[in-house]
């Protein structure tokens, strides 16, 4: 491997300086699901990949528009690097130590909103581009950025987008948005992602809320319809009931379990860092846990909504109820497919006043271990951390590669500084600052290697 | 009956007066459940009773104060007046057509978050006095005033307050907060209310909500706890499944069925006015859904809480979830009573994990229709209304009136100007003033007659 010390060097005197740049990017809220300074939040990364000489447009789409940049360079071996400008909904907001759209940072860390999923991982690696650029002048690989508006929305326009935009996109390996290290601060690679389904199950079973000393004998109730209508998707067992859910599902390999295995426990960290008193499903930890946590599809009630919620009691039969609930799904489980086995299951289950808002979904996709660019990325990390980069087959978050992989038929890796106490999709969001520069060390080596 | 056109020209002249003191009441907010502006509601009570010459005073109770007035008469009887001064929460606030707390006369009508429930039934009974102490200078007979600020709670300091001050609270009759017209323009006389126990079930099952790719296959989920737990508490034939619930259920009596033939059908105004395509157990209308109506407890989800509940999706499993739910009693089940069988029967299903909050409960007490002081509220309306009086013998709502029938011994009779668009408990409260009208005219005729 060449000697990156100049790399290094620059990056390390010039942290302070591009910290700012991901300030103003985390200060504007860009959250999918509420449409919130979506196009502001475009306008600040079209001009942060003009700064470094792209050449970057904002592209629209049926949803939050994408924004694409590219910028040639000494080879022919093109990259395309993957990232996203939205974020979560930062509530409940009270549980924020400092407000989620004011970055802050304290002890050797930054929290905001989205500071780690996903606008870190942009900055990162526009910062490593600085560092080749002021060596060299020029990349010595094309480049190209698919920055999205809506991977916290399940990417909702992004596979149509691909799908129409293949010959501008064409590349020769893919970074995914993120990546990071674990509890040991063993920098992972993670190979596959589960997909998703998300739906809102809404019951509307009166035109008005009643005073429940009037309705509650006579009056069919949202609440308990939906209640009664959710406990069929599951057993206590956490079985899911839907006919033909589990149909089409992969389960791992030997090979699959083989990585499980090398990977260190996590039912200890899990109890400790999230207060599980037990694991469902009688899991005690080990292999075992490891494997159902992303290898088995999920059904998760995200957010109940009904009636009243305030302090006391208010006595009233309410007319509307509404449940949010994702499906994680693993290889080779379809959304649409799982979507229309779950209206037919309420609907024979006695639940057409039951209805089904479809917020999104994708389905899970994989790159091979052994592909050559996973080797690259293995290798060049030895260089920045301490211990070997770990290869994970599959994990439990979804995002949108299945189009990356399966259309525009690139290997996809994964590179980041996240860590275990990133905070992601909760309050207080974080990242490391001695994880970040690690993250920018990186992708430096792996674009200078990569167009060799 | 004597010549009550004095009495009626007077309330004729000065309502316009009268609805300015109401309007004022009700501007001030009282929400018991959120401690909102109980002291200086209180106070309010305080000065509208001592400006018509009543001793009066705020008693502290452990939770809101009572107020306290009497004034003493020509005559040796007394009539005691219950009402009280809280209100319930004015959420949702977007579907008011006028700020809940700043009351608006239209259309011959008054709205406002408490207006009828229970504010305008005190003004409307202060104005009837204000007629009687126009003409005769003084009242005819003793008139005690209790007006707590915890009805839309549960009442749950005042069968306390009653058991300490039973001296004080002697009397001979007493008449309700409530009452009102039927869709017929028919006055009514509630004779009876049913009971309730009001809880609030919680599930914590981690320290922090959490990414759900991550925990959803083998974290425990709070939502779905909570949704298996209720589940268990009542089948989809709406048979309630806690062991022992039915046991003191007295069932209604052959003269309970005749009464309820006697009122009128109230399918179709049910369906126009609270949107019912079809009512529950199967019920299509008659004497069957009037007696299912109030003669069956009741378990209403009143409302549903957890995670994410904003627009579009957010893909958390959310550690905390609760539910609100309230069991309406029939004569003779006791609140505590039930509060331990839930608590017995979600452990014994396996759900210890569920906290019970109880959020205050009374049982159903019922006055005997062949009471002379019914007759007399009956006789004395039929020369405001044009209809007579109708008596049910129960109603589905719940009050405080189980001490005043069992502890004071009093016969509790309904009067007042409630009517079925009123939307007590909803958006859009309000009085119609021409009954308002009638009730105070009422009031004055029942405080004459009954001092005979």
């Amino acid at each position: 491997m060449s000697n990156y010390s100049k790399l290094d060097s620059y990056l390390e005197k010039n942290l302070d300086e591009n910290l700012k740049e991901l300030v103003r990017y985390v200060a504007q809220p860009s959250v999918s699901a509420q449409n919130l300074g979506m196009k502001e939040c475009a306008l600040i990364v079209k001009e942060m990949l003009e700064k470094r000489g792209f050449s970057a447009e904002i592209m629209a789409t049926d949803g939050a528009p994408v924004v694409f940049g590219e910028r040639k360079g000494k080879s022919d071996k093109t990259l395309l690097i993957y990232n996203h400008y939205d974020v979560q909904p930062p509530e409940p907001l009270e549980l924020w130590e400092s407000p989620p759209f004011e970055p802050s940072i304290r002890d050797g860390k930054m929290y905001g909103r989205g500071v780690s999923d996903d606008k870190s991982h942009l900055t990162a690696r526009l910062f490593a581009i600085d560092s080749i650029l002021e060596q060299d002048g020029e990349l010595p690989c094309n480049i190209k950025f698919i920055i999205e508006g809506e991977e916290e929305t399940a990417s909702a326009h992004l596979h149509d987008f691909i799908r129409n935009n293949m010959e501008k996109l064409k590349a020769d390996a893919c970074i995914w948005e993120f990546g990071g290290v674990d509890h040991r601060e063993v920098p992972m690679q993670y190979l596959g992602l589960r997909g998703i389904c998300y739906v809102e199950l809404t019951v509307e079973s009166l035109s008005t809320d009643v005073h429940s000393g009037l309705g509650g004998s006579i009056f069919p109730n949202a609440a308990w319809r939906l209640v009664w209508a959710l406990n069929t998707l599951k057993g206590l067992d956490e079985r899911i009931l839907i006919p033909g859910f589990y149909d089409d599902v992969i389960p791992p390999s030997a090979r699959d379990r083989e990585f499980m295995e090398q990977l260190p426990d996590v039912a200890d960290e899990y109890k400790t860092r999230y207060g599980v008193k037990e694991f469902i499903k009688g899991l005690q930890g080990g292999t075992d846990l490891k494997v159902e946590e992303v290898f088995t599809p999920t059904c998760t009630i995200c957010g109940l909504n009904s009636g009243y919620q305030g302090a006391g009691s208010k006595t009233v039969l309410p007319a509307r109820a509404s449940a949010k609930v994702d499906f994680r799904l693993v290889p080779n489980q379809k959304p649409e497919d799982i979507l229309k086995k779950l209206r037919a299951y309420l609907d024979a289950q006695g639940f057409s006043d039951v209805e089904i808002t479809y917020h999104g979904g994708e389905p899970a996709a994989r790159t091979d271990p052994d592909h050559p660019f996973v080797k690259l990325i293995v290798d060049t990390s030895a260089d920045v951390y301490d211990a070997p980069m770990q290869i994970v087959p599959l994990i439990g978050g979804s995002g949108p590669n299945y189009p990356f992989v399966h259309d525009l038929n690139l290997p996809v890796v994964t590179m980041g500084h996240g860590y275990p106490d990133t905070r992601a999709h909760a309050p207080n969001e974080n990242i490391r600052i001695d994880l970040y520069l690690k993250h920018a060390r990186h992708a430096a080596r792996v674009i200078t290697e990569f167009a060799k």
